[in-house]
């Protein structure tokens, strides 16, 4: 029997202007931690800024989503533009500011945002399907424009609380290592680093989550 | 009580031209899941070159391996020249290539390799405190080439195994998940992606090494 393949979005690779290193790499983890393999996938875009990590400043460069994507995925990645749902059993968001500002634009437009095209038709191409959608930190607000009327969690902020509202969505609140499970829309997910937390609280989070998506399949 | 307090010298960001990515991910969960602390650091100096990680080709571009590191390490980070062994209980070096071509000149010289000077010096440093050190996948052969005479693993691999021995060390065979611990000289290592690895198993070996770590503190 084939294993359960999860495709993983990612959104490059820093947690200001990419995917968070550690939600990525750990719900990699996760997933062969339960059996499962996985197939990472990115939009073949450019960034919408380069930030150092060290001050928070703009540099001047520029850089691809699928490129830099690639260095958590050791090589392992496909351009989101290919993506199937017959080719994966689940898909996962994982977060970091490159969620909302290379796979959306709700850094800059909140509940008005728009979604990158490729990344709104896996979301909606998977949901059809029936299979899983996991989201992390903030990719939660990307599942909720996409798919409206679906519970979610963003933590306890509660401006994106109220932006979730205004997307047709609803948040549940959840503590670090927590995670809040949409039964009926096959949604789960875990707040990671919109609440203060340690690295092991990551990972309990991420791995509740696989758990939870493994059950839905 | 101060919480143990693990330095971590990352050699960039992506196994290619930096740090093997999961594996300094998981160090970090590994320290927090045993209840220490973690202090990034890292050389600030040149990239040796930066590495389109989806086709193995160069990229026209040059990164800082100190700026590069911090998206590892979300911007808690330090230059390697201010490193003190009295701020620290202990250093783990993850692998991946940076370690081989940012740390030292492994990755071109072999056993006639030179040590970046920061690094030599804080495995120097660290050593002479009686501090335990932790190497990951390659970064044994920086420990090796630093302070000669002890034990490390770097998995199965023959040729690496015969520098080891140039550089007066000693390689214990590994596999997936094990670590080879030298208690002597307080040193730990296991082999991560020197050897084809699921990343469950590397989080099974980061996991013994800080846990064998912490025994020597």
């Amino acid at each position: 029997m084939r294993k359960k393949t999860f495709g993983v979005i990612l959104a490059g690779c820093g947690h200001q202007d990419g995917a968070e290193i550690h939600e990525a790499t750990l719900t990699l983890w996760a997933i062969h931690k339960h059996g499962g393999e996985f197939q990472c996938y990115a939009p073949d875009v450019k960034q919408h800024h380069v930030l150092n990590h060290i001050n928070g400043q703009e540099m001047n460069e520029q850089r691809n989503v699928l490129i830099e994507s690639a260095r958590i995925a050791r090589g392992k990645i496909a351009a989101l533009a290919t993506f199937s749902p017959d080719n994966v059993d689940a898909l996962i968001l994982p977060g970091g500011f490159g969620a909302a500002k290379n796979l959306c634009t709700y850094a800059f437009d909140g509940p008005n945002c728009k979604v990158q095209p490729d990344v709104a038709k896996a979301i909606k191409a998977i949901h059809q399907a029936g299979k899983p959608i996991g989201a992390l930190c903030i990719a939660p607000v990307i599942v909720a424009k996409v798919l409206g009327n679906v519970t979610l969690t963003i933590g306890q902020d509660s401006t994106t609380a109220e932006h979730l509202a205004a997307m047709g969505a609803k948040n549940q609140p959840t503590q670090q290592g927590e995670i809040a499970v949409d039964e009926a829309n096959k949604i789960v997910s875990t707040p990671c680093y919109m609440l203060n937390s340690r690295i092991d609280q990551i990972a309990e989070g991420v791995d509740k989550l696989v758990a939870a998506m493994m059950q839905m399949m």
